[in-house]
């Protein structure tokens, strides 16, 4: 041990330039060990994992992480939203923690992916700093979100948003939300002690799978999350008139469902009409009757729309609305938007963050693209009192949610080597 | 009464060219008030009749127009399969009966016309002709077919169409067909005997309201019915990738409900590209996962085709299967078709009742057009055994099926003395 810290010492005398950092590097292999580890817990007869959160495999996973956090020396406790809190202690006792991490929770039927690969980066992080004795202003915290998937709760919770009204909400193990925060460790009545105020946390990072499958198909290693998009949702009712499909002339028609068809046809138009990233999707649609030999004299459909800027989603809105008004007066059939409360603003990753994680990259030789995250993240609810920032890696396909999905260990290797650099960059310059 | 036996001869006499049977005409007033009456069975609170085959409203109301027909001294009883039969002897004892009627059943929340009208005015001719003891050479048969909402049960029985797997289908008053026809009085072990042959029937006519608007819109009295559509049904199933509608481009989606939108308009398109009276309707549609936020990555539809002629709806569904192959091309969405064993095959009138119908309306001086019955019939059924003809009239804004139906009693008794008319011309032609 000692010799190794002479090593050290010698190496920082003769690389000043590039600094001790720079040859830091995360252990691709045991990352993968970790990825293949964190599996077993859910694994069925399949060999497919099933780990919902409050699931047995859920507490099983927990306290595994809390194992291995506790053998890198790290302090680690379940807070009472049931996340997993562990602290690195830094040198400088003014400092605030310099927090990351992910979620270890699973959709039913998802990946080995998913919020796991930042997970166990973070865990590999930790490990690099801890066998090679490196010391951060900042004390490093790293955080496993409770509950992800069931609406980023755990993230929630931190960032002072969860409302009780989601507590009764089951979940496919059966439990609520509030029993599955107890079961986890938590405590619903303290979560007022989660809460943190901005300027708790220093700054915070997430590295997650990217789940559109752009990075790869662009072959490209690294995302730079410029934010992540908000989105709203409307029901949309399309009233025409149901009537015998067999004795209505095809001219003598309100057909609901045909009104309805323009508009999907049309929002998929407007949406593709402009510059951006702005996706807009009709997901759900039923019609009423329902029957081969009515015309559908009712149809409700679903109408989602995402972008980073809230003014782009109203601009897209208010043409697909003038598009719906022309669709409405050609056939007849009447067109209502009913806006719904799952309303989520758009949340931006800070600049400064962005930045360094761009260098960290450009250090490491990685090709790379700044994007946004078109799906919902815990570092979205962490923006809310950090400044936060996010580093994509390539998921195949683009296939998410799904046992299919899969990042390479070498793609997982560069997004957690990122992860490292701009830790400690940021514990540098904050 | 003598007098007035002198005084028709006497009519006869002096009238020698037009002849007697051209003074014949229904009377108005009775048959809106029979009307009126049958409406009384099943009448509810709030007004509007519930009279589904089987339930108690239709036995009573099948008992009230057998005492009817008792009271004209009319031959009368309930068939094997439920079906009020009455008949009135004809001079000829060679000769096979010329049959006309319609049914008193009805949909749930139905109105008080649809089938009631043909049938009051069959009632309405036999008495007319009882009134004026008119003799004819053929028997004549009045027939008011069992449950003709629940698949036209009574005219398949007697067409020899009938088939025991119908027997365990219920409807909406809890009975199955079998146990309904039994309640009716029929036995569903003897329906062989009830079953008819070509040449027992020398002709069949039935009354009815149009159920398209069509007549009501060209302010025309009468509609002469060429056929009855035939009809074919098939499941479309489109076949995309469910992804997130989050992360996916717009341009990466393989969205199974853009692709059904853009079948849903080419189904329109060519139903409406070329000259007939053909029609093609998209009544059910089912998108999965059918989450507002999941792009749909599997869509099934219906898609129904009617036409009278079963080329035509081939040449549609050809041109509907061309135009699916090209959306399925441009947008990597498979498309199959499942055609399903509901095929109904067109049933043509026969045209020398047509040219009958047409001089009787001609010598009523009344605005008619030729056109087809987009809805299914007991006609279609004894189209099988005999020659037959329908008989159409207005129904208020093409409404049918619904509390809100309406036929104006002169509209009524319009089709009622075009039914009385072709039935004596057909007396004495055939």
């Amino acid at each position: 041990m000692k010799n190794y810290k002479s090593l050290l010492f010698i190496v920082l005398l003769i690389n000043p330039i590039i600094g001790l950092y720079a040859q830091l590097t995360v252990n691709q292999d045991r990352l993968e060990k970790r990825i293949t580890e964190l599996a077993q817990f859910g694994i069925q007869e399949n060999g497919e994992t099933e780990r919902v959160a409050f699931s047995d495999a859920d507490l099983a996973a927990q306290k595994w992480v809390i194992s291995e956090l506790k053998e890198m020396g790290i302090e680690t406790h379940i807070d009472f939203a049931g996340n997993i809190i562990g602290i690195r202690k830094g040198t400088n006792a003014s400092k605030k923690p310099i927090s990351f991490g992910s979620h270890i929770d699973r959709v039913p039927h998802g990946g080995n992916y998913d919020g796991c690969v930042g997970s166990m980066a973070a865990l590999e992080v930790l490990k690099v700093l801890d066998e090679n004795n490196v010391k951060t202003k900042h004390p490093l915290e790293i955080i496993i979100f409770s509950n992800e998937e069931g609406g980023v709760v755990g993230s929630r919770a931190i960032a002072g948003q969860l409302n009780k009204t989601a507590f009764p909400v089951k979940n496919s193990t059966g439990y609520t939300i509030g029993e599955g925060m107890m079961r986890l460790g938590g405590d619903t009545t303290r979560l007022a002690d989660v809460a943190r105020k901005k300027g708790d946390v220093a700054a915070f990072l997430e590295l997650h799978i990217e789940q559109g499958g752009i990075l790869e198909k662009e072959n490209l290693a690294i995302g730079i999350v410029e934010g992540i998009v908000g989105l709203k949702w409307w029901n949309v009712e399309f009233n025409g008139f149901a009537n015998h499909a067999g004795t209505t002339p095809m001219n003598a028609r309100q057909d609901a469902l045909l009104a309805a068809a323009k508009f999907i046809i049309a929002v998929n138009e407007v949406a593709t009409s402009f510059e951006g990233a702005q996706v807009a999707t009709v997901g759900r649609i039923s019609a009423e009757p329902g029957a081969p030999n009515v015309i559908p004299g009712k149809v409700v459909s679903s109408l989602e729309i995402r972008d980073l800027s809230s003014e782009v989603i109203e601009k897209v809105y208010q043409e697909i609305e003038k598009r719906a008004l022309a669709i409405s007066k050609a056939s007849g059939v009447e067109i209502k938007f009913y806006a719904l409360d799952t309303t989520a603003d758009p949340a931006i990753m800070d600049s400064t963050i962005q930045k360094e994680i761009e260098k960290s990259i450009n250090s490491l030789g990685l090709s790379y693209k700044s994007m946004p995250s078109g799906a919902g993240h815990d570092a979205q609810d962490m923006a809310l009192i950090a400044p936060t920032g996010m580093i994509f890696v390539p998921s195949k396909g683009g296939i998410s949610h799904s046992p299919k999905e899969f990042t390479s260990a070498s793609d997982m290797a560069n997004g957690a080597n990122v992860l490292l650099k701009t830790i400690l960059a940021l514990d540098k310059s904050l």
